[in-house]
């Protein structure tokens, strides 16, 4: 039986109390009774529709006949549930149809989903599209597009990235021309005409709604009729794969969006990534070239729109990758009790005629098992802990608001990068505790590690992230987001110190912070980027250690002073892990962050 | 161009002197040229029979039609070329066709088909399986078998593993009965009938040679007609797919040898991998039951007769994993030069009007990338310097040999399991560079890192290295393999220290080394073998990367004092990346053996 509910309910409640939330008046309808019917129903709809086709999503990849993107009847049957299970829209007003649920347990909810089976996917994307609609949209695109996104007659994409454009989005090249003299007097916003690619679009093309809203970057040329270099001249635009009228009704003519290609990737399969092709002409529309696209926000304010889906979206990779580690982590755990094979180390192993024991009962199978645990467990918690943050930043007081957006600001690159990496480590282990037959498709934790090598690449790569983290979020508003994100890890230490059990961890916790502390400083010493960030990304890892370091001993602090429950001691036991195993591991990638080393740097490209 | 071959020879010649080896009488008639000779005709068909066809062996795996298991044609032509070649006998004695090339060559040839495409594969197998029967075969066995399979008529297999008994071969199952009164007159050695079931045999069935010869484990039922429990009573058989006469002829007659399964793999699909049944009665064969199979050695000594044949294969395993990872080196490396995206860190690439840049500019793609270097052209080194001590142990003095011997046995665990850890980390790199586009099937990287999983697994797990080097053979003969590896390192940081522009790697390398050895004794204070055990992978992580370390050091000593030549500094800054990034790893690693860390151990299974 799968350890995830119980785990999800300790953090929730135990560790995050968020029924507190409840007492908001947002939130006042709720209590823990309903947020626990929202997660039966997640929890069943995963068991019953997501988790049997996972293989099934893996091996039938989305195929075009020519005409339409075919998926298999299992994913439209699980998107239908999920659909029906009211989640798209479950964060939103009661006026727009939602349940006004907190994001602390939508994104909880949505570790079922993203376990059972990450490649059919629940609503990320199309959430995230029309909460930006909600924050920068006009009030009719939120009706005709938002509105419809959250019902689930309509789903949404992003589309950022050109094949000459992928993490440098200065770069993009589509372009939006207004579309004839009255372009400003569309009720849906200033219609323009879009010409240009669109690269590595989830969800880019299928059958699963009735209509698809692309959420576009383009640029709008300038007055000498350029494209304003940079990101200043990048504006956004809601781009219907269908047309529709101000009441949200298909006009029965498409969009002129032609799928030029579905990626054929090495995981992730059950998921559409598509490459699109905007206003090539293979679907003329209204006499006009190009794609008709409707402007959201103001002109060259395309990136800060769509930055704000970001923090969700990345908060949402985590929770994929770390799901997807909390899979492996249950698939080995299932098999090494259940797998004999082998005999204790030592005098009561050495008889040959006794039986053999189960492969748990060796310590390196322990080792790996407590390893994905400690890694998997640790980056939920820090995830639940960003979801409730996000929650914070919209309904707390003024000042915790503010709170919450500097440390999700800190945050949110640790939160991406980290389980993408350390919860893909994770399965790379499930793999090993199950010897070949991990090495099989007979058995699901190959499909777990390919499907999650995924997330250190999009919504922001491991490099992106690193860039963003050492130079911008901790260095923004004079350190106040890392001077917050410490007061907070002091307040920890502070309590744990008290606590003799917990005491070594909390000296140990100390140091940590103090080396990031250090090496964050010494990395800016000579005030040169390139020098600082020359080693970004063995920093973010250091960072991100320290920080999950920080949660598992939060997470102790809400147990009982005597753990008596398997279960606490399963938590004191993989935060041993975490402390004893790998928060040694920071020096080692700080060392080159504190000198910044230029070994990587300089090396000269004929010398590769 | 790729950098193999240049990087081949600069290890052979500058550092290993393989050229010496030829002023051995076995060797005499051999020099730089004739082992130029091999590389270029290893590396022509590596070029021209395996690299255009790796995808295709990934995307067209081995089906079974009922009767025959079939692969792609272009399968069977790349075997054809390699048999061609003479690879298969080139060790071998020029009685025997063979060449007498030292194993060093060999294995360095090796490399070229295994970057090209390493499961379609070398000799690895049939090489090793005719070795063992020249080692411990009659003269007869060695002539119908061995022989044939140096030649290429035959091909040769390991049958070790059953369903229920993966690593632990105490338990097989497999039984070999003597086959009527006169069992022990056959000329091809005594006659057995095998019962039993065997997994995880690649290469178990094809069609690409006219006979498949089976080494197989098996248990011959004591005095109570029960099997002797323990590795004592293992025994080795040889028993061929079809039958053969003492010349080598096949009879016509089929062995009992059913296909019961191929497995459906991750990666490494060029190869089958079969489950057997032996003696099930599909084929039954002259009238009696069980497939025929001849004793090899004597009853009792299976495993170690196969033991034999281990070291070299484990080699093998690291060879590949290495020329996986040299392969995403590669393959990243060419990306890196021609993709243009972003610009610079800092005041020059403020300007985005300005072109972008190729990403080989930026310094995390050279962190990227000079992390690979640094990890496969170490792991190539410690395999070259291990294939050149196989080649001490069989034609040095004697005092010369045992050293080998004794370095093999302490540095064989490393050489197999560092490359199967850092090197698929190098391949994980390798994607991570390609961005997007490394995830999808349209590039190589993506294959590379799934092959290379496997490395990790077969020929003995992670775990089984790491508890035979902690828990033998740094141990072993009171420590001299571990006092003998010492002495070898400290005489490369003696001439180390002794330049200005090693000493700092030189001091580094003392103390890693002192750490080990220390952790070593802490491990093993209580001489409680599940306590010093424990942490043995941890314990393994650590002692590879002092060994690579050290191998780094030692091949900076080949270089000129003043380096000049791009190659040269490639070298001095992939060996300074592994002494910057990766040498302060160790105390982290090494902290819980020397504490025995009980965390693991002692973890309750009901608090998972």
């Amino acid at each position: 039986m799968s350890t995830l509910r119980p785990t999800l309910e300790f953090l929730l409640y135990d560790w995050l109390h968020a029924e507190s939330l409840t007492e908001r008046e947002r939130f006042a309808d709720h209590s823990r009774e309903t947020f626990g019917a929202v997660m039966d129903i997640c929890e069943r709809i995963a068991r019953e529709k997501y988790a049997p086709f996972n293989r099934l999503v893996d091996t039938e990849e989305p195929r075009f006949d020519g005409e339409r993107v075919i998926l298999p009847r299992a994913t439209h049957e699980a998107h239908a549930a999920y659909v029906g299970s009211g989640m798209l829209g479950a964060a939103q007003d009661y006026e727009l149809g939602g349940m006004q649920l907190p994001y602390t347990i939508e994104a909880a909810a949505g570790t079922f989903f993203a376990t059972a089976s990450v490649s059919i996917g629940g609503g990320l994307l199309t959430i995230g599209n029309a909460n930006l609609l909600m924050a920068h949209g006009t009030p009719l695109q939120r009706e005709v597009f938002a509105r419809n996104e959250f019902s689930g007659r309509f789903s949404g994409t992003m589309c950022l990235s050109e094949p000459q454009a992928g993490s440098s989005l200065s770069d993009i090249a589509t372009r939006a021309l207004p579309d004839g003299p009255d372009f400003e007097a569309d009720p849906l916003g200033p219609r323009y005409r879009l010409r240009g690619n669109k690269m590595w679009i989830s969800a880019g093309e299928h059958e699963l709604a009735e209509n698809i809203v692309h959420l576009v970057l383009a640029k709008i040329p300038g007055p000498d009729g350029k494209p304003v270099p940079g990101t200043r001249g990048i504006s956004l635009f809601v781009v219907p794969k269908k047309l529709v009228d101000t009441e949200g009704r298909l006009t029965g003519e498409r969009n002129d969006i032609a799928l030029a290609g579905l990626n054929h990737k090495l995981g992730w399969r059950g998921t559409t990534n598509t490459l699109l092709n905007f206003g090539e002409g293979s679907f003329p529309v209204r006499g006009g070239a190009g794609a008709i696209g409707y402007l959201v926000g103001r002109p060259g304010e395309g990136l800060r729109c769509m930055f704000h889906m970001m923090n969700e979206a990345r908060i949402g990779i985590g929770m994929a990758a770390t799901s997807l580690g909390l899979a492996g982590y249950q698939a080995s755990l299932e098999y090494a009790k259940n797998r004999p094979q082998g005999r204790p180390v030592g005098p009561a192993g050495k008889d040959p005629a006794q039986p053999q024991v189960r492969i748990i009962e060796h310590a390196d199978v322990k080792r790996m098992l407590l390893a994905q645990k400690s890694y998997c467990e640790g980056a939920l918690a820090l995830l639940l802990y960003c979801a409730r943050l996000v929650d914070e930043q919209h309904t707390g007081t003024p000042e915790a608001a503010d709170e919450a957006r500097l440390l999700l600001e800190v945050l949110t690159p640790v939160a991406k990068s980290w389980p993408s990496e350390f919860c893909l480590e994770a399965n790379s282990l499930a793999i090993q505790v199950h010897g070949g037959y991990g090495y099989t498709r007979d058995f699901p934790v190959e499909q777990y590690w390919r499907d999650n090598r995924l997330n250190m690449i999009h919504e922001g790569t491991h490099g992106i992230q690193a860039a963003d983290l050492l130079g911008r979020k901790v260095v923004m508003e004079g350190g106040k987001g890392l001077a917050l994100l410490a007061a907070r890890i002091n307040a920890t230490i502070e309590r744990a110190i008290q606590q003799p059990q917990l005491a070594e961890h909390a000296n140990a916790l100390g140091q940590a912070l103090q080396k990031v502390g250090a090496a964050t400083k010494a990395a800016w010493a000579t005030a040169n980027a390139a020098e600082a960030l020359a080693n970004a990304v063995p920093y973010m890892q250091a960072f991100g250690h320290l920080v999950i370091a920080w949660t598992w001993l939060d997470v102790l602090l809400a147990l009982p002073a005597q753990v008596e429950r398997p279960a606490e001691e399963g938590r004191v036991r993989a935060a041993r892990y975490f402390f004893h195993y790998e928060l040694p591991r920071i020096p080692a990638w700080l060392r080159v962050v504190e000198t910044r080393d230029p070994t990587c740097a300089t090396m000269p490209e004929d010398a590769f």
